[in-house]
């Protein structure tokens, strides 16, 4: 029996990969990756490894989740090092849920190998402290889900305190739509924004605005996320253009509102 | 001038840390350390580095953060490549904000390099999927601050939704104050926990429970998180001691509940 890893690939760059992310894959003998995962993290891989793209059409077929966990425990007695690849973390939002139930129910040795997730890249990209004590206590993962109806559900209440930085994950291409949706949940409409668009990636961006502003914005090369709440605009007042053009890998920036 | 790297050390063993993490430090000229950073980690600087802990005593004088940020814009005229290390991400409980600020005002030019945070680290560890879609739909990072009364702040409302997942940084000594914290803000008794003690390091500790069997919890090494939250249950259910056994390089695992 092989062990099965589910390792998480970051947000693109290879270099920000885990030393121990890297070492695995490196030995891997078959690679399991999502659709997000950048051709520059796989080229880590084995040269021997075999490479499935899961998150697509696999030949012809397109893996449902109970196709995958089934996969993932048949490789296990195939192939020594058996890596499940999941962009950003496999924990925070990678739907490993059903895949660890599915492992540990099969017997199969499995470990977790954790990644840079897509709020802390973007954090970093914007050079927001998402916990920054002046002006935040805490942050929230979420994601700009729709509820069955459509419309965007947000899962925190009006009474989340002010100082709860909330970052977004897949805000989806609705911006006007989801500006309204925070509005309506109470949040100023002044309140600060960063949207990161390809954290860490060679074509990322990063648009600052407040909630009111979202609405002028249109298209974001995805995966983006977006970070609200005054510690995005303390990062604004500190981050001058001139120091942006010191950056030796500057990161484009662009201010929309 | 030199460049500054605000870089995130993960939570202690040097795997952990990334690709480009390791790579900068290699090349350090001076070692800005907190004092939760392991010597395994500092064992990466390179040879030639000065490394100096900031978080504990520096000589006879405690460093504050004012002097950090002083020394941090001082160094940058000093050295080539000054590295900021903190353990887990600098953006998320790091207190970096003050630092990003001073390097800005000071036209310092800086970087953020990712780390993983300890609710990540925690959560491999574990094995529970933080935002397992069957039982949560997101996750709040937060602390146990102390209010200045003394009792302990939580800073979300009872009407967070139930499948929001919390993850408890610097939880503290007192469980049973913490328990009753927690069911006066609304949580059931039996929501399940699990309170990861120095995640990814050798004396890695992992307990579950129900937030009622917080009280009996006694002592347990620092640095620890504590999750809360439906999918810990989750993680209860399919990690069987059979399993844990299995692993190659295995967590200690003692259920006090």
């Amino acid at each position: 029996m092989g062990k099965v890893y589910l390792v998480g690939a970051g947000p693109g760059d290879p270099e920000l990969l885990t030393v121990k992310a890297a070492r695995i894959l490196a030995s891997a003998g078959i690679v399991l990756h999502d659709a997000l995962v950048t051709p520059q993290v796989l080229a880590l891989a084995s040269p021997k490894a075999r490479v499935i793209d899961v998150g697509k059409r696999c030949g012809q077929k397109l893996l449902t989740q109970e196709e995958i966990n089934a996969y993932l425990v048949h490789a296990a007695s195939h192939y020594g090092v058996v890596v499940r690849l999941k962009s950003g973390d496999p924990l925070i939002f990678g739907r490993a849920g059903e895949e660890i139930e599915a492992l540990g129910n099969a017997g199969v040795d499995f470990e977790i190998v954790a990644g840079i997730t897509s709020a802390v890249a973007a954090a970093a990209a914007a050079r927001v402290s998402l916990t920054d004590r002046r002006f935040a206590s805490q942050v929230l993962f979420t994601t700009a889900h729709r509820k069955g109806g459509g419309g965007i559900d947000l899962r925190w209440p009006r009474t989340l305190a002010s100082d709860t930085t909330i970052a977004i994950y897949m805000p989806g291409g609705a911006y006007a739509e989801l500006a309204n949706a925070l509005i309506e949940n109470g949040l100023d409409p002044q309140t600060p924004c960063v949207i990161v668009s390809r954290a860490a990636q060679e074509s990322q961006r990063v648009f600052r605005t407040g909630i009111a502003g979202l609405k002028d914005l249109n298209r974001v090369g995805a995966p983006a996320l977006l970070i609200v709440g005054r510690v995005a605009q303390s990062a604004a007042q500190t981050i001058t253009a001139e120091i942006w053009q010191q950056l030796r890998e500057p990161a484009e920036e662009r201010h929309i509102a």
